[in-house]
């Protein structure tokens, strides 16, 4: 059959595990599109809007911890997934983007939908290939079977990201009306992740700086947390004492004591109160961290020693002061790191001296937003009260997962934290939380802003069904985040150019879409509004929070300096 | 001050012609947007959604036929702007595109919106730099200055196209509170375009082949049709007949006696009864054509000289056939021609047949609808009657176009038509006619159908008003073209995966936007419709024209065996 060599993709993408492909429509891509939905052991949605396509596959992908394969069709289609393959870079996320292509010889001879598509994520993604479009010889077969082999190893080697395999198709593309699709015996490469160790001079070495360092800090940066994780990191803390900062996204929030509310307490102007809590040693994990402050404050006060834990070589120096990249998976770091420490005599003063600065932080949560009129601020902190136990929290850019990060969430190991850090961009998140909502079971709730939720709305233009979606809309009519920093605040044109005033509402969005809505805009709706918002429902929830972006500018501004 | 050297920038574009800059909201572009929105010869306008922003300032580009700039901030916002860049690249439009980044030494620190922005559009632009981030020595401004008067120049060079500068920022990204923005005196470079002309040579042989060629045809190309073209060619074709085909994106329907329906006399089954309309010699001028039944009559019986009119260098094979490129305008290539030549003894042979083929399908065109239910393909005929005197059309992709270069505008060469032909993409049509209604007054009708029309809704989230924009809204809830080819209607997996059925109706989008809305989905309806659709309103107006998938099908496919 002469579509084989496509069906072949197919089929190697099931033999390495991955279970979901999303797909855009087009007639260029129907063989890929055909292949997919016809192999028995992958499942395929279908997404009209590529750029939501994208990130709802990015969302899934983050969620299954595998690969999701993107079909689409040639022209600009594959640039509208360009976003979502920088974010899913920067985060670390297998993706398998495949983009169908008119063969080499009709670029650029305006042809319909036909752009230059070689490479056109640039260093986006991991690796980018061509896939051969005419098998006429077994080498060329063979090249087709390795090169999709490779594309997915590369996709799933540490660091994990999107890899891009661009796949030219000459007609026809479609296979006779009553043709059965046959899959062939495709070969598979595979590879298991290696495990690494150090030598034990490297451990010595290691050993010899933590000793030699009084204060210890460890800073959790974004990752989704396991319990092998958490499990490693308290058996290590329970001996060895030291402060472990958990950004809102870095989700070692279950982890005992851990400090939440570095934000809130560090700050310009209090830095030289806060001398104490420079760190001599500074071992980070994960990727990037919300806390503006706190990479003020490190970058300020260089500890002498910075080790920062990760499997691959793709290193950042985010503090300014890293010396030592150390290639384990944090949880085996921990527990071999325990295991080569060996006990120690400790004083907890250095951790005392966190905790009581974060605890003065929980205590002021508690009473704060008693002596202001109502604002978002006071909406994410409620919400972050009640979410449902073993559920998702999607906190999207920017003031979401600020205002999330101040709050901080207490002994909630049950609940994991997602936000799109990679690249910090307003354009997915309602389409990341739908990839997740779609991906399992728990219940997504989404908090977002006005502009970011508008931006995405075409997440929600497919047919499947989103019950287990919960979406807090932060509805200030602008951009608010511009009203809270100094710069644009200052300026005549704030409103128009900075804020981006905007009138929309949710309403009509969640009637177009069939979600249940309901709006407040006080304290006594939004209590009232959350006594059943997280119930079961046959469609996805929209609670949209109406304040007013001068209002919260000023309640942040009192939080700030209270 | 320190932000000069930003300032600069817009200096230099206001020097060079540019009228307009379309800014999306960021902070680390800042200083680009004020300088800008302060600068007294700017116009500004402020889109939230990056991919729409670049399609609107696309859709002005081309009106204005000068560069637009577009601001946006770093991160991903500028892959937003990719599939824009694309079309305008292939299209020929200059745009300036400005992207704010950090200065180098942060990118991959994990730092909040930071990606690989340089040459981030691969080879969807003329040229790519990077602004200097720290002009701390006069060589450093030179370099700034010059890069920005290169950029410029290389935006509006034949063939015109995008130009992307990315400019690292650092802190203080704005002006004090109180301070004045002060535009130093900056240098421009400039260059006139050049006037070109042939050798007496190359005429001579260009006279030779002509002569030698009996049958001569003449196919235009997407272009916007300037009345200098529309004259020269007047005066050209009437000392020497011959067939000149007029694409419905070629704008050349002002032409006494242009061929419009090539598309659909010409047909594989007919192929050989058409034997007489194979050219010795082809002509072409403009970009690419709808008519697909041309491009593969043509690809079959492959003239012996194929000339294509265009004054750059970047050229196509569409046909196949090519055999001479010539640099010139087209305009002063047929006025140059005509006198070159001095007239001949002329025989309106090969002109007669193919207008008693199109005489044929026009006659066709004025019957047909009478013996057919009510569909789509006979509301956008509707529509074209109709269309008031002196104003735009824009057409969708994919099948809205193909629909109207089947009927064809017959003498209006007051109508000007667009269509996003550069990559055929669906995803800013709405944006690119947004563009045109707000750069000039005339009356901009879109025909769109609804995955084209949901796809890009961001394109009227904003604040400008767009009372000058009529929109037809095909809504068969589906992409139906996928309906109308062979190889996916065969598929059982067509409702599902290449129509991708959605139920979404424009009402709430109406509602959203405050424009005018009524929906129509039968004969009389449409007809009451169109009495007061094109007259003045103070908002945008969308007619929604329901109709059938299926039924669509079974018209098409009568209109085609008829």
């Amino acid at each position: 059959m002469i579509l084989d060599h496509i069906n072949d993709i197919a089929a190697i993408c099931a033999g390495h595990g991955i279970k979901t492909a999303i797909i855009s429509p087009g007639s260029r891509s129907a063989a890929l599109t055909l292949a997919f939905v016809r192999h028995p052991d992958l499942e395929t949605r279908i997404i009209s809007d590529e750029r939501s396509a994208a990130f709802v596959a990015m969302g899934i992908a983050q969620q299954q911890q595998r690969p999701v394969a993107l079909v689409c069709t040639s022209g600009s289609a594959a640039f509208n997934y360009a976003p979502a393959v920088a974010e899913a870079y920067f985060q670390e996320i297998p993706l398998l983007v495949l983009t169908a292509d008119r063969p080499p010889e009709w670029i650029n001879q305006y042809d319909g939908q036909t752009i230059r598509q070689e490479n056109i994520y640039g260093r986006h993604v991991k690796a980018s290939y061509r896939y051969p479009d005419n098998p006429s010889h077994e080498d060329i077969e063979w090249h087709g079977n390795r090169l999709i082999n490779e594309a997915l190893l590369q996709c799933t080697a540490e660091p994990k990201g999107p890899v891009h395999i661009n796949v030219p198709v000459r007609e026809p593309f479609y296979p006779e009306a009553d043709e059965k699709t046959f899959f062939r015996k495709v070969r598979l490469i595979q590879r298991p992740s290696p495990e690494a160790n150090l030598s034990d001079e490297s451990w010595q070495s290691l050993v010899a700086t933590w000793r030699q360092s009084g204060r210890r800090l460890i800073i959790g940066g974004q990752q989704t947390g396991t319990r092998e994780l958490i499990e490693a990191m308290q058996s290590f803390l329970a001996h060895h004492y030291c402060p472990v900062i958990s950004d809102i996204i870095s989700n070692l929030q279950g982890i005992d004591g851990a400090i939440l509310h570095q934000d809130a307490f560090l700050s310009v102007e209090n830095d030289e109160a806060h001398k104490d809590l420079v760190p001599d040693l500074l071992i980070t994990l994960g990727k990037s961290n919300i806390s503006k402050n706190l990479k003020r404050f490190i970058r300020k006060h260089k500890p002498a020693h910075h080790w920062h834990i990760q499997p691959h070589e793709r290193y950042q120096d985010t503090f300014q002061s890293l010396t030592q990249v150390i290639p384990l998976e944090p949880a085996a770091f921990f527990t071999a790191f325990e295991e080569k420490l060996n006990g120690e005599p400790v004083s907890p003063g250095y951790l005392t001296a966190w905790s009581a600065r974060d605890s003065e932080v929980a205590v002021k949560n508690q009473e704060f937003f008693k002596t202001q009129p109502f604002g978002e601020f006071e909406a994410v902190s409620q919400v972050m009260s009640v979410l449902p136990n073993n559920s998702q929290l999607h906190l999207a850019n920017s003031m979401s997962v600020r205002y999330a990060n101040f709050i901080g969430l207490r002994n909630r190991s049950d609940v994991t934290v997602y936000c799109n850090r990679g690249t910090s961009g307003i354009d997915g998140s309602n389409s990341t939380a739908v990839g997740a909502a779609l991906a399992q079971d728990q219940l997504v709730t989404l908090i977002t802003g006005d502009l970011a939720f508008f931006y995405d709305r075409n997440a929600f233009w497919h047919k499947y069904p989103l019950s287990n979606l919960r979406i807090i809309l932060l509805n200030n009519h602008a951009g608010g985040i511009f009203r809270m920093i100094k710069g644009p605040s200052d300026q005549p044109e704030l409103a128009e150019y900075f804020e981006t005033e905007q009138s929309l509402s949710a309403e009509n969005t969640a009637r177009d879409f069939g979600m249940i809505y309901h709006k407040v805009n006080d304290r006594p709706g939004l209590k009232k509004a959350l006594t059943d918002f997280f119930t079961p429902s046959s469609s996805a929830k929209i609670l949209e929070i109406e304040s007013d972006s001068a209002q919260n500018t000023a309640i942040f501004k009192a939080y700030k300096n209270s």
